[in-house]
């Protein structure tokens, strides 16, 4: 097995690019990869102040390494979600790796800063523990952009994940999230007061989106970043992951498959399903509590912590889906809404 | 395990109805799926002539018997494909299923009436095999129906198939496809000469899109219906299986998600890709041999004719793929195009 580019011994097949790689010239198929994807989906300009959202897994830990080693401002940012030791070694492999460096990690921590946790939020809203997590994940790294003065939020989504919930919003013609499934995400503007009080979402972006996971995880350990390899334990048996287990199926039988569905998605379809130009600019009304931009009087956010900060922590093991439990429980909680 | 309706003893479950039926019930259920169908999709008309397309399998039998049963003045028509046992042996299914019943069976054979079959055609053209089967099928079934004055052509698609069609068309967006991926599609009238004349494209329509093939399989059963169990030895590992598979398994998880995938595009999606109503009128020209409607001169299956007809027959063995065999044909045709 040769390099494709050098013809020195290769460490790294790519079946979907049809080309084996040595360890430098797979470094430098990473980089490029992440340099295309900035230029075609217009990510970061110059100058520009990134924040990158950082979980201390291979994906987020791979995309701050590119993003400075490419000459980006890119500081990271990480939340302490409270799931027992998967959030304990997640953050210390993200702190771990900002101090090896010498960058910049802001830390929120949930159950320090607002008083809960993802798994005892996840019990007490009775709902599977990835709704409160990736909500609360977005609200804070939104609103630490904005107060921040960050220009771009980067975050680790490779393109497993995306085919993933491509996947998933086409199985169930999700219209309004076919619409938003966009590499780039522009910043929007209207009167909520968060932030330099103008923008009240901040540019987001992928810029991994024409890596696959197994490559982020070769990257990180050919350039010796040590990540969290375990998955979060709450995620266990959810949708996503299915979705990935059946794409990965198509993929092992047709490899490029994912990379044809989802850039195919997006040069072909996405704009079908693009939402009206006049709704996206209509000014959303502030949170009454936090400023946030939001449909309703209070936001998602606000009403989460209302209702789950304060209690009792709920140990992650007396959550954590068994076999069959996370759809259970969804199956009981969609009846009720 | 009781019937839903009667509370007797259930023969079926039904995941993703979460209801079982006794034999009686659940032939009750299936005809109630047909009639819905065709009356959502406007399939059939008062008094209109159906031609049916029969394979001799589960699906197209169940499907002339359910229509029969409703009243429907339903033919069916048979091809000869030359695929070895397997096409005799479903040829024989259906003039079995025919006579026993005392219904009308069109029969067509292709080595026969146009001197090839389809392990020659694919040896030949080196292709794989389900292309050429496809095309002359539907060539031979729309010149039927044209030829004999029938108002509409009924298949046996099932929401299994429906699905497995959508999910590849929808990994590849071949947006074209999914602009015509519908129930029931109206008749065309344009200048080429088959037929009557005016109509170029008879209509067609699939009355099994809300059964599952589990489902038309246990109607057979049930009615005591003589199928052909065997899939086509020449279909094994293509694509279409495998994206089937790929459902299967996320329908075990959820049952219910092909329907909601299918039923969800056509609800929230199909009109997104519909062909321009300008281009969907245009006049078609008519072959130079044959008079079909095509886009150069001389259409798709008089060309295949004029390539493979009277050339010696390759046994079906000898094209047969081999585990991985039709996707490394198809790559190296791919390139070659």
């Amino acid at each position: 097995m040769k390099c494709a580019v050098c013809r020195g011994p290769a460490v790294i097949d790519l079946r979907r690019h049809n080309a084996n790689f040595c360890a430098d010239h797979f470094l430098k198929f990473c980089r490029d990869q992440v340099v295309r994807a900035i230029d075609d989906h217009a990510m970061i300009g110059l100058g520009d102040k990134v924040v990158v959202a950082v979980s201390g897994g291979k994906d987020s830990l791979a995309l701050w390494d590119v993003l400075v080693d490419l000459g980006y401002d890119a500081e990271g940012m990480t939340i302490g979600l409270g799931i027992g030791d998967y959030s304990a070694a997640s953050t210390e492999a993200a702190v771990a790796f900002a101090e090896g460096r010498g960058l910049t990690l802001h830390r929120v921590d949930l159950r320090e800063d607002y008083d809960y946790d993802i798994p005892t939020a996840s019990a007490v809203t009775n709902r599977v523990p990835c709704s409160s997590c990736g909500m609360s994940k977005r609200h804070l790294i939104d609103k630490a952009a904005l107060d921040g003065g960050y220009d771009v939020v980067a975050t680790g989504h490779n393109l497993d994940d995306e085919a993933a919930v491509l996947f998933g919003n086409v199985l169930h013609w999700h219209t309004e999230y076919l619409g938003r499934q966009q590499p780039t995400l522009a910043e929007r503007v209207g009167r909520a007061g968060s932030g330099d009080g103008r923008r009240v979402f901040p540019r987001k972006v992928k810029p991994l989106v024409r890596l696959a996971e197994r490559e982020t995880a070769a990257y990180c350990v050919l350039r010796g970043i040590d990540y969290i390899v375990e998955e979060c334990p709450m995620a266990e048996g959810n949708r996503h992951l299915r979705y990935k287990e059946a794409l990965n199926a198509v993929e092992a039988a047709s490899p490029g498959a994912k990379q044809a569905f989802y850039f195919g998605f997006l040069d072909r379809a996405a704009s079908r399903f693009a939402p009206d130009a006049d709704g996206a600019d209509e000014e959303l009304p502030a949170c009454g509590r936090c400023g946030s931009p939001t449909t309703g009087d209070v936001c998602a956010f606000c009403r989460l912590v209302e209702r789950v900060a304060g209690r009792e922590p709920v140990p992650v093991e007396l959550v954590r889906p068994r076999r069959g439990g996370a759809r259970r429980r969804q199956a009981r909680t969609k009846a009720r809404s």
